[in-house]
């Protein structure tokens, strides 16, 4: 078994803010990041899948496939894009925040089953180059 | 002379829009960036300042002023700020908008004459890692 | 369960030395490093926490919290400070030598139980792009 | 047990091809791979090893003796040649294309049972900052 | 005036070799890169532009051109490619050895005048990061 | 005209002090950097040369003789080794501090006139990969 990993970067707009608690209360928790203009972070993502090297094309993926899934599941959805307003896992006022951990969950589930012949493995999210949530699935 | 750089962060929402416009001519000419709930980035800045060191310091300028004065001029009004809505230059309906090349040109004005013994050079800004502009003030 | 990440850098001077040994043992063994002028080196640590997200926050771990909690048990008394002869760890002539590996189980140690909420997962420390170790408590 | 890792680079060139397929097949599969000119990469390998720390040295590894291994085992052989040319494992004509899949076992195969002390725990290729193969040996 | 860096990647492979010299006397200048079964490189691209910034769009140059211009005119020419056997200024036997240096006054020559409403200010190009040429034109 | 750039890292210790100054004086002008223990960095030099390229080498000048002028003028005086104990022009009580700004103009004085063929540019040290200094020499 080997794992493969594969970057994609994207750029969007977000803040945090809990709708049941008072501005106060959230500039505590949040500090600069509750401010409801948003803000915004050059994101980068690391996708990792994990399979069996094919002996024929030397590929545990095909890395041409692999770009497209996350170009269409991910990035397409998320760059250029604010994530409260018009991301639907955090726009539809479910109450989950855009954080580091909360994207990396998200992107599990928008690309868990969708590789063909790998297993997703991990996705790794920097929101700047010193902050980064891994997530591998629930266990 | 030397010439002396020093780094900065910031990361802050903004969006392309030229209100004399319509929604068509925005998109064509701005693209993805013409998407009025903003989208965001992590702004690397690299201020040069010039001049003699001083040869009992061995310093052109005092780190500590330099950077106290790019936070106090700079990274504490554009940093986790929506830059169209909340940073003057930007949001005053003077319809400058916040390009790489524009952000550069108002980090210069807002520097230029503040930086006690020494010249302000260069104010380099990246968007991306991939995409930077140099402004050396008009000359 | 998910990861979070947070890096921090410290400068610091160190030197390898064994004083149980000959300075031709100790030229043999560590080469350029057995200078006991000392060196340094521009340090990055990576502490990695796990639990589970906060549905509320969003959260893992409060970043804010985190950063202070990195600066006052590491970065405060390793930054701008000679390893061997200021730091207690190694300056306590336990004969414990300022290597990245035993950098690594020394803020492994001063960290672990000190951060509320989350389970310290791994210590990654950096003495250059590379070379790290990563240490993970006592399996 | 700690694990410490060391980083190098190789500058070589490849293509992709299976010589039972046909032109087309060989484009359709790897793309602009395909090309029997060659192209090339700046690699990037770092080599993970797990081991106790000893007590007198610090050390996991002689890193002295760690770098030696890695420039006699890969780099002196990788470095500034063809892979699909020049290197046995991929110019046997055993069908092994260097992708970087392979290479990263292929690296493992020249490095497992040669570093004293310490037993070999990852091998990671970078073949571009964006994309990178990890093998941990067969499990 | 102010400038505009935009940075592009290709992956090609190349080699040193001057015809008129021996195989003893091209090993001698050209050292491990005189292997005529080539070997590679990522090069990174910088384009620097420079002109006025339109007040109206903000931008001293369409970006998106840009992008294409740099698409067209060099990476869909260099990347995945031989430079000495594809790349007419390398391959068409002028002796032109495809150097840092000689690659980076070839984009010069492949770019200049073809960035509507800006000048080309200069071309930086990374052989590997420890390694760059810069090309301003004949001045 | 041509310009080509080398990098070299060095680790070094080193401290600010005056002796002309009080202790109360060094810390209030020097801070963190004013303990006499030292501290230390990885400083990373770029050299920059300017030439004509040879039309037969394709060259500004040779890459093997100028990594060895690096490490023989600068690399090797350097690296390991604390610059205000053991580098001649910090330690000869001269009262030259080893700040970034005057490293790269001592670097410059070791360099200058020692490079074949071409002629030395510039200069830049960065102490940190947000602090660097430029020297182009005495103009």
């Amino acid at each position: 078994m080997i794992l493969l990993t594969r970057k994609a970067e994207f750029s969007s707009a977000h803040y945090y803010w809990n709708e049941a608690w008072s501005k106060e209360e959230n500039e505590r928790v949040f500090g600069r990041c509750a401010n409801k203009n948003g803000h915004g972070h050059n994101y980068t993502l690391e996708v990792t899948v994990a399979g069996e090297v094919d002996p024929v094309s030397g590929f545990v993926v095909d890395l041409k496939e692999l770009k497209e899934i996350l170009q269409r599941e991910v990035v397409g959805v998320y760059d250029h894009r604010h994530l409260n307003l018009e991301v639907p896992e955090f726009a539809a006022r479910t109450g989950m925040i855009p954080t580091t951990e909360n994207i990396a969950i998200a992107i599990w589930g928008r690309l868990e089953g969708k590789i063909p012949g790998a297993k997703l493995h991990r996705v790794r999210v920097y929101e700047m180059v010193d902050l980064f949530a891994d997530y591998y699935g629930e266990l």
